[in-house]
């Protein structure tokens, strides 16, 4: 479908039925199973957009709360910030350093140097009542290994992105953002490029990865148990590239 | 288009052929043309997403640097940062508060409350060679204006979403976010709502407005003249919704 400009669209659709996901499934095949009773065929060049917490699920990256001992400092966070020590407990085993802190947020750097609240650690449409998931150990490998499976069935491998939500500094609301990227580069230099005036371009670097993470938040539906989103359209730049690649080192960090 | 099991899917689609635009230009017919000629069609519902630089170059926020007169303090920080000072005086012109600063990069405050390097003044693609392009003075305004002019022309008014390119605070690379929004709530808030086991969601609240900024950033193209994206199938939430809904109170801000 192009416009009579020519014109190229991108289309974001949600995958419905993917199920209940659990640890341990096979999600590249509960992915591919949704896209065909969605009647969705992924061509190359289609990006997959997968929410976290079913990564985290499949994965297995759950904790039942009944499970964990909190330590001294988690109680004495908790009781601060009224909330459960077994989450604040898990919150901090998932921490690298504590960004900011008050009595309404914990602001964390997680070790794979994700700045959001919580750690990522999130209670919200649970696996079962009283667990809680954790952020995939590596969610670039997560989306390598989705990448990799998705081509196995599909006979094409789609660029895959691992996302999660979060807040940011500045701004009210949350945006999508990715924390895994596979098949393509995570954001895109347009330095060395120049304006009509034939003026160097410097500092532009379009995240794309960010972005149809940001995209997909417009349709994805996660609590109708529609975590994937399948987008055709748009040219990302090939070639290897990590969800890494959009940490900003802390010590270039003007915030940190 | 709908996929079999009925996920209707958002489409994003770059307008070609706007044109030149020169301060005075009416914005809203030059949109209007060019979505003619694209064959795109807008219906209710839909939104068009219009870069800032547009806009500001429409509504004459367009300065010659050889005008400006630096102050010393322009003069100096211009020195640290091998700036031109007349640049950096347009800057502190557009500032309220300086919110970080090294050698490299100002980060300001807008008289508007937005943070972003320069405070928006861009000397990339500008009008003509040595002027820069500022925020409009009131986006708000600007998204309202495009959207009444836009509705007397289409016969269905649009939402509207004037957005600009910002860094960010933790990660690599700029997404587009919304500066200006008009005919849709810029965040819907999700509190009041629950998960599937029934616990209540507290602090949901997607930033729409910037979601779609972003969506917009994968099929824009500022420098072939394309500024504006055509979106379908977005069910936002209807309402007033101002960018600066998107604001957060400094007074509130862990990063100020």
């Amino acid at each position: 479908m192009r416009s009579a400009s020519g014109s190229r669209p991108v289309t974001l659709t949600a995958v419905a039925g993917i199920g209940t996901i659990r640890p341990g499934a096979d999600l590249a095949e509960m992915i591919a199973t949704g896209l065909g009773r969605a009647g969705l065929t992924v061509a190359r060049g289609d990006v997959l957009v997968v929410c976290q917490k079913a990564v985290s699920k499949a994965e297995g990256r759950v904790v039942a709360l009944a499970a964990v001992r909190p330590s001294d400092l988690a109680r004495r966070i908790g009781e601060r910030h009224d909330k459960d020590p077994r989450f604040i407990e898990v919150v901090l085993r998932e921490t690298r350093r504590i960004v900011r802190m008050n009595d309404h947020v914990l602001v964390c750097e997680t070790h794979h140097g994700f700045v959001c609240a919580n750690a990522g650690v999130d209670s919200s449409n649970p696996l079962r009542r009283g667990t809680v998931t954790l952020l995939p150990v590596d969610p670039d490998r997560s989306a390598a290994d989705l990448r990799a499976g998705l081509g196995r069935l599909l006979g094409v491998e789609p660029a895959v992105i691992v996302t999660d939500t979060f807040g940011r500094p500045f701004r009210e609301g949350q945006v999508d953002v990715a924390i895994g990227v596979a098949g393509m580069r995570a954001w895109r230099s347009l330095s060395g490029g120049s304006d009509w005036t034939g003026r160097a371009l410097h500092a532009s670097a379009p995240a794309d990865a960010d972005m149809l993470a940001a995209a997909a938040g417009l349709v994805v539906r996660k609590e109708a148990g529609e975590p994937v989103v399948h987008v055709a359209g748009f040219r990302y730049a090939r070639g290897p590239g990590r969800a890494r690649d959009l940490v900003r080192a802390a010590s270039m960090d003007l915030f940190r």
